[in-house]
C-alpha cells in the first residue's frame, strides 16, 4: 500500500472504531479520577487491570491540531466530489451539503487531551527539548537531549525506567535518523542533539530490543575517523537488517534487531511518502515487525516517531505533511489490531512533540473557501523535486518554459489551461514563481530586503518552496513559519488507562501520567 | 478594573484555583464514562446529583487554542521579566529558565476537549452555523441561525428547550450586537443572519430573561423605516437599562431585564478592552448582574460571547484578541465565584464557535524567538485608530512623519531607536508602511496586483492594519487571514458533569452531551 485512498481509509477507520469498541475501558468499571492514577482495583470477585502492559507511544514530529485536521479535511474533500461539482465556491453553492471530514483512526480515540509545549528557553521549542519532556518529565533548553540546563544532570528516560524496573522489551522506531532529536529523547543524554556519534553510543549502551527506521546520522562522527557506528551495533550483538528482505527475515526469536532501510536518502532518512515506491518498507512495515521481535509475557514499550510530518511543515509542503500524516495513521492501526488482541493489556497514544511551519486551514486569498482537493496533484515531495530536478536546473540552465512543463506535470499548475481551473497560475503566482526562479537559478533577487526574502523563502530551495506555497494557498492551505511554534499539541488515547489523558496540561505531565500508572519508582 | 494587571491575574488563577477544587466532581464519586451519559445515582445511603442546575456556557467568537495560548504565553512573559533580560534571544541565553505562560483561569478547568467546526459548505465556517451547532445539535450553512440548510426547518435550542421543558430562566450576553449571529442562535430561527430586525422581533419572542452586551443592529430594520426594536423590547415587558447607573440599579426583583451600554460605537458593539474606560461596564460586569436576576430555585442557563475576540483577529489585531481574551477570563471569575458558592449544582463551559484569523505564536521572521512582552505597547485596538486617528489623517493629509508621532504614542513603533530596541522599524518594514500610508491617505497603490493587495490589506484600512501587521511579526505572532480557520476549537468544562466533555468531538456534540445530561426530549 503505497498511499491510503479514501475507501481504504473509511474500512480502517471501521476497523479503529471496533478496535476502539475492543479497547475502550467503558467496559469495566470507570475508576479513574482525570488527571488522576489508575491502579488495580477489586470490582466484586474479579480483579480489572487498569495498568497496561504494553505501551504504544506514536509521536507525530511537528503535528498538532492543523497538522491531523486538514489530513482529515482533505480526505473528505477527496471523497466528496458531488459536494464540490454542486459548489465550487460558497457563493454559488447548489443546494449541496457537505461531509465534512474523513477521520484518521486517532481522532477517533476515546481520549483526547493538549499538551503544552514551551521548554526551558522558548515557546517556540524543539524536538529535543519536547521529546526530553515527553520520555522523562523534565523541561529542558532546546537542544538538549535527556539532560538538564546544566547538562550535568541526567533525566532517566520512561523506556529506560519500564526496561530496568519491569523488564519490559523496548522498541524505538522513526522514519528519519535513528540518533535525530525524538528517538535520542528515548535513550540518550547528551547536552547537544547534534552530537550525534554519542548518541549513536548511547543508543548501544541502552540495550534497547528493536530499532528501527532511517540509519544513523554521521555514522563515523563529525570529523568522519571514528568507527562506524553501524560496526558497534552489530559488534555488540545486533542483528543488523539493511533491506527489505533481510527484514522480512527477522523473527521473533531475535533478541536485539537494528534495521536500517536501504533506501534512506542522502540525508539518512526514510522516503517521503508522496515519493515511497512498493519495494521500499513503510512506517507501518516497522510497528509490525517491532511487534513480532518485542512481544514476550513481561510486557513492552514502543515509541514510534513519525519524523518527516516535521521535514514537510519546515519546508512548507502541505501535501507531503498531509501524506506523512497518513502514513502514521497506518502505523497506528498496526497497533490497534494488536490492542483488538489484547484488549484488556493494551495503551495506544499518538501525540505530537509541538507544531510546526504555523500550519494554518485558511488564508487571505481564499476567505471562507478552501479547496484541498488540489493538493492531490502534487505528486512529489519538495525534496525529492530539489534532488530530482532542481538541482539539474542549476546546471543546465534550464529554461523557465521548461521547468513549468515539469510543474505542470509534478505539482498540476500551469501557465493557461480552461476558464474556472483552479490550478491555472494568476499573473501575481507567476511574477513571485518567476523571481523564485531567477533566485534558484541564477542566484539573483528582485528584493531589496535580506528580511523580505527571509519571509519568502526561509533556507529552501526558493523555486520549490514557492511552488509549494502557491498550491497550498490556492488550496486555502497557509504556513507562517519555517520553524516550530507555540501551538499545543493533542494527545490522543485509546485503552487501559486512556482517560487519565484527557485534559489541558503540560508535556511533562505526559511522562507523569505513564510514569503514575505504570508505577515507575 | 480597566486591564487586568500581571498580579491580579495571579490571584485570580488562585482563586480559579480554588474554584476547581469547589466544583470538580472529584469529591464525588466519578460516575460518568466519557463521551457518555451523567445521571444521578445512588452511591451507599445517599444520591449524588451528576446533572447541574445552573449552566453557565462562555464563547469566545473567534477562539480557539491560538486565541488562548498567545494570552496565557503574553502573561507568562509579562511576569518573567528576569529571564528576558538574561535572554534577550535563544542566541544569547545566560543561563536563564523560562518560567512558561501563565495560565487563565478555564485553562486549569479538569475537562478539557476539541470540537470540530466544519459547517454544511465550509471547513472554515462561520459563526451563524457553528453557533446553531453548539445551541442546537445540528449543522447548518454559513450565514443560518436556527434552521435547516433549506430554511424551511426550525431547530428547537438548547435556551428554548431549558425553558419550555424544565422552567429556567435563561439570559444572553455578548460583547457585541445582541442580535449578532451567536447571541441569536440561541433564540432566533432566519435563514440569514444579516436579517437583524427579524432576529431582533425572534429576541422579543422567545421572552428570554435576561439580555445584555451591546444594542440591536439595525433597529429599525435595513431601511430604517420600522418601529424601533428598542420600543418593542419595552413594551414586551423588559425592564431597559441604558447607562452604568440604571444598570447597577437593576435588581433580582426585576423579571425581565435587557442591558445596552450607552457607550457603544458606530457599530453598536462595547468598546475593545483596549479602549475601555472606567465607567463602561466590562463583560464581567454583565455576568454578574446576569446571575443576580437569573438566580432562581428551577435553574438557569447564561450564554455570554466574548464576540470581539473574532473581530480583533478578523482585523490581525493580535493586542486585541489577547486583552479581549483576558476580558472572558475575567467572565469566567464571575462563574467561578457563583460555582463556589453551588459547587454541586454548576457547569461552566467554555469553548470558541471557530478559530478567527489563522493566528500563530511563531512567524518566519522570528524562528524559534518570540517578544510577546513588545504587545504590551500596543495602547489602542485598530478600531479606535482607524476611528480616532486615521479618519483625520484623510481629511487632513497628514504627513507620514506626523502619522509616525501618533504611531510612537500609540504602538511603540519608531522610526530610530537605541541598539537592541526591538520597537525600531526595520528598512522593510517602514516601506510596507509608506506604501500602506500611501493606499489610506492618497489612495495610491504600489502593488500592480489585486491578489497581492488582498493578502496584505483584506478589507482593512491599510495603514492600521499593516501597523498590527508589524507589531504582531516583531512579537513573533502571525495571522494567515482575514476571515475564520478550520482548526478545532476547545471546549473546557469544569464542575458537574464536565467529565462529558472530553475527547475529540464535533461541534454538534456539544449540544447533543449538554442535551443528554439535562434530560432534553
Amino acid at each position: 500500500m503505497k498511499r491510503l485512498i479514501a475507501s481504504s481509509l473509511t474500512l480502517a477507520l471501521a476497523a479503529a472504531s471496533l478496535a476502539g469498541c475492543a479497547t475502550t475501558p467503558a467496559q469495566t468499571p470507570d475508576t479513574t479520577q482525570p488527571n488522576g492514577t489508575a491502579t488495580t482495583v477489586a470490582t466484586g470477585s474479579t480483579t480489572v487491570p487498569t495498568a497496561p502492559k504494553y505501551v504504544f507511544l506514536f509521536i507525530g514530529d511537528g503535528m498538532s491540531y492543523p497538522q491531523m485536521q486538514s489530513t482529515a479535511d482533505y480526505l473528505g474533500a477527496l471523497t466528496d466530489e458531488d459536494y464540490w461539482q454542486a459548489a465550487p465556491s460558497l457563493d454559488d453553492n447548489q443546494g449541496a451539503i457537505l461531509d465534512g471530514p474523513e477521520y484518521l483512526n486517532f481522532m477517533n480515540f476515546s481520549a483526547a487531551g493538549s499538551a503544552v509545549t514551551y521548554d526551558s528557553n522558548s515557546f517556540c521549542p524543539d524536538s529535543a527539548s519536547t521529546a526530553t519532556s515527553i520520555a522523562t518529565g523534565h523541561k529542558t533548553y532546546s537542544g538538549t537531549i535527556g539532560v538538564d540546563e546544566t547538562a550535568t544532570v541526567e533525566y532517566e528516560t520512561i523506556a529506560e525506567q519500564l526496561k530496568a524496573q519491569k523488564g519490559w522489551e523496548i522498541g524505538i522506531i522513526s522514519s528519519v535518523t535513528i540518533n535525530h532529536a525524538t528517538p535520542a529523547a528515548f535513550y540518550a543524554h547528551q547536552a547537544s542533539r547534534n552530537d550525534y556519534y554519542e548518541i549513536g553510543l548511547d543508543l548501544i549502551d541502552s540495550n534497547f530490543d528493536y530499532f528501527a527506521g532511517a540509519g544513523f546520522s554521521k555514522p563515523t562522527g563529525s570529523d568522519g575517523n571514528q568507527t562506524s557506528l553501524y560496526d558497534l551495533v552489530a559488534q555488540a550483538g545486533y542483528k543488523v537488517a539493511m533491506t527489505k528482505a533481510e527484514t522480512e527475515a527477522i523473527t521473533a526469536a531475535d533478541e536485539k534487531v537494528f534495521i536500517v532501510d536501504e533506501h534512506v536518502g542522502g540525508d539518512s532518512a526514510i522516503p517521503y511518502e508522496l515519493d515511497r515506491t512498493e519495494e521500499m518498507l513503510s512506517l507501518a512495515d516497522y510497528v509490525e515487525k517491532g511487534i513480532e521481535v518485542l512481544d514476550n509475557d513481561n510486557g513492552f514499550f514502543m515509541m514510534c516517531e513519525g519524523g518527516k510530518i516535521d521535514w514537510a511543515c519546515h519546508a512548507n509542503d502541505a501535501a507531503s505533511s498531509i501524506h506523512e500524516t497518513m502514513a502514521l495513521a497506518d502505523a497506528v492501526d498496526v497497533a490497534i489490531d494488536f490492542a483488538k488482541e489484547h484488549p484488556t493489556e493494551t495503551l495506544i497514544l499518538v501525540t505530537g512533540d509541538h507544531e510546526t511551519g504555523g500550519m494554518t486551514i485558511g488564508y487571505a486569498g481564499t476567505d471562507y473557501d478552501t479547496y484541498l482537493d488540489l493538493l492531490e496533484s502534487q505528486k512529489i515531495s519538495y525534496d525529492q523535486f530539489d534532488r530530482q530536478y532542481v538541482a539539474s536546473y542549476k546546471e543546465n540552465k534550464t529554461s523557465f518554459d521548461a521547468v513549468m512543463a515539469d510543474v505542470t506535470k509534478l505539482f498540476g499548475l500551469k501557465l493557461e489551461g480552461e476558464e474556472g481551473d483552479k490550478l491555472v497560475l494568476t499573473d501575481y503566482e507567476v511574477e513571485k514563481l518567476k523571481d523564485a526562479y531567477e533566485k534558484s537559478i541564477n542566484g539573483t533577487t528582485t528584493s531589496q530586503y535580506e528580511q523580505e526574502e527571509t519571509v519568502l523563502y526561509g533556507t529552501y530551495e526558493p523555486l520549490t518552496v514557492t511552488l509549494t506555497h502557491i498550491i497550498n494557498n490556492k488550496a486555502g492551505i497557509n504556513f507562517s513559519s519555517y520553524s516550530h511554534t507555540g501551538l499545543p499539541v493533542a494527545v490522543l488515547a485509546e485503552g487501559v488507562g486512556s482517560d487519565v489523558f484527557n485534559g489541558y496540561y503540560d508535556n511533562t505531565d505526559i511522562y507523569n501520567k505513564l510514569a503514575e500508572m505504570l508505577e515507575i519508582a
